[in-house]
């Protein structure tokens, strides 16, 4: 008698996707669907949208003062979730269990708020699944040794889902969202975007770093170490959507996988420092200190041997930065220190880009072409960064995506 | 070195009472207030009034299909009073720390929706009081041995915190309600009733059973078997409360605790059955089948030996009971079948009635000197009701709450 390995996916619903009940209704449908082309179902579901925000101003109104009360608080909006999608499969005479952290258990570290997963047992799943149930599991959360409730922090669904799908050796993970694939670029900026069928877990990490909000890095970090597909896809079409997994299955064709932007960031710069060894740290250090994430940095020597540090943070943390390195500045005899929020790190994400120095210099002359100014540049394997006034945003990606042409057929 | 025995008393609050933020905050002030008078308070809460009535409407939506789904809906209300609670108790510097049923645990048999409390481990709350935290935990849920969540059903809440009570030998079980204690009839039928000092445990389910809804059967009725003091008080203000305990705590005072009613009921007659022996079991127990609950039930022998079986059912399961009297009735060969939603059933209730035969006519005196119609009787040891026309409630509870004369100092 041979034995054929059985075909197990992990789904994973967001807030939006499982926003209303009318929504979740639409939502079991769809695993309904899914149920009579693949054995095994595991869903992974988010709060409900509007769930989450009423849970965060409830515990906004009572101060932070304790992260493990906070996570018993936010816990619960998953656990809506997965009871009221139980209850619509089941509606549907879809046999169905729901399944919260602590009754499998997914088990974390102690960091409140902000957990790593250290092992799931997947016995009751399985079980669920043998009895011929789509198991529905909340995300987000899990439970410490001692008992404790967890959350995961940002992008913590997501990050369940794939380390399910690693813990029962799912075939893959079908995340749904509320766009329905990676793009070469953001298709409300210009309609030539195009939606990539596959891209590596590199390219995915550095669209994701840059501001492609689709999926989180810490779960493509996670899909990366256990080589786990995934196929994100929207909830609301049928669209086939792309598929992130290793290189190796990525298409061959064009080294650009896509044209991204973000404007979540400031740029900083001490003027006419006194030059010598150690500037930088005596600047840094002291953000780093403070919790603050530098991003882009470039020094340049300029007259009088003084030097002009600029770098760039997050835009919600200037203020918070301007205070650290106003005194700093001061400290090292700095001529000033000057802040700029109006603008934009536009990037091209692909694979070998320091192997191919034409692709750099392409997307300079096209900038340049159109007269957009380059104020910082960073370069790496995978992709190349600029830093440019916030307005010319939406021009800059037009340009770059026709430059790349990326709005072709053979991607 | 001797041993005191440290002070510990279980809270509980209602929905109501955590009802909003502010109100949790108040709670939280209440609290703290306590903590200086006793050595450990261990702190049972409901649900958000609204959040229960949100998550029930959820349900409704979707049907209940299955009840462990529904159980794991209903119980995350408690989640988010818990955590709240706590976060407010830590933001005024009182130390806390929140349990949901699982971690404690408390163990129920399989029963959703409708539990019963099998086992409390308080290991872990006897640690929390040891590291002088208030224990703040999730009333109404439990937990199966399969790890499944429950929850306990009507009076959910009340029933957890006096189990706490009984698992931790604590001193008494305050349950905070928007009323400030049991009166000798409800004040807002007349201005001249008491607040009672004390009442005992069975003079408390008489009332409660009788649509006082102050304190559930259920919890009472556990409280008597473990011997639980409870105090009834409002969190709306300071006032002293009702104390529910042993009767020979209890005032020996007058005989009459009080005077109570119910409109939830309606009446049914099956009219002119031929008499004959086993009627009453060929109508009541094809009720019982469909789990209607009969309460009073009176049978005249009237003209031709036909008999009038009259009897009250819960008015909303009337529609329910007519259609099985009405089949029943054409079976028996019965004249017809009549039925009365305009009724009140008003009790008074104390102790030792049927060793004071005084009692039962002087309460029928009063009803008749106002020319009030009784349709049934029945009595207990503890109660009297009456079945009457509705429109006269208000005024018999004057009456009977004068007859017996309980607006004195004396109870």
């Amino acid at each position: 008698m041979s034995i054929n390995k059985r075909k197990i996916i992990v789904q994973k619903y967001g807030g939006t996707s499982v926003g209303t009940v009318e929504r979740i209704r639409e939502v079991a449908r769809r695993i309904q669907g899914r149920k009579n082309k693949v054995d095994e179902i595991v869903v992974v579901v988010s709060a409900m949208g509007k769930e989450t925000d009423r849970l965060v101003s409830l515990a906004r109104e009572l101060g932070t003062a304790s992260l493990r009360e906070q996570d018993v608080l936010l816990s619960s909006g998953e656990q809506v979730s997965v009871a009221l999608l139980s209850m619509a499969l089941l509606e549907r005479g879809v046999k169905a269990r729901s399944f919260l952290s602590f009754q499998l258990p997914i088990v974390t570290d102690e960091r409140h708020s902000a957990a790593i997963i250290k092992q799931i047992n997947v016995k009751n799943i399985l079980d669920s699944l043998h009895e011929g149930e789509i198991a529905v599991v909340a995300g987000f959360q899990g439970i410490t040794l001692s008992g404790n409730i967890t959350t995961l922090g940002r992008g913590g669904s997501d990050t369940t889902a794939v380390a399910l799908a690693a813990a029962l050796n799912a075939d893959f993970c079908e995340i749904y969202t509320d766009v329905d694939g990676v793009y070469t670029c953001d298709p409300q900026v210009y309609g030539a975007a195009r939606k990539l069928r596959t891209i590596s877990y590199e390219g995915m990490m550095e669209l994701a770093g840059l501001g492609a909000k689709v999926l989180h890095n810490r779960c493509v970090e996670l899909a990366r170490k256990y080589n786990v597909k995934i196929l994100v896809r929207s909830s609301f079409n049928n669209s086939e959507g792309t598929w992130v997994c290793e290189e190796e299955e990525e298409m061959e064709g064009a080294l650009i996988s896509g044209v991204t932007y973000s404007r979540g960031e400031a740029k900083i710069s001490v003027l006419g420092v006194p030059d010598k060894p150690g500037i930088a740290s005596l600047i840094f250090i002291p953000l780093a200190d403070m919790g603050i994430n530098v991003d882009m940095i470039i020094q340049n020597i300029g007259r009088n041997k003084a030097a002009d540090v600029t770098f760039t943070v997050p835009e919600e943390e200037l203020a918070k930065a301007l205070q650290v390195v106003n005194k700093v500045a001061t400290e090292l005899g700095a001529e000033g220190v000057d802040y700029d929020q109006n603008i934009a790190k536009i990037s091209i994400v692909g694979g070998g880009m320091r192997s191919n120095p034409g692709v750099a210099s392409k997307m300079f002359q096209a900038l340049a072409r159109e007269g957009i100014n380059i104020m910082m540049i960073s370069t790496s394997e995978i992709k190349i960064s600029c830093v440019i006034d916030a307005r010319y945003t939406e021009l800059a990606v037009r340009i770059l995506h026709d430059a790349f042409e990326l709005g072709g057929n053979s991607v």
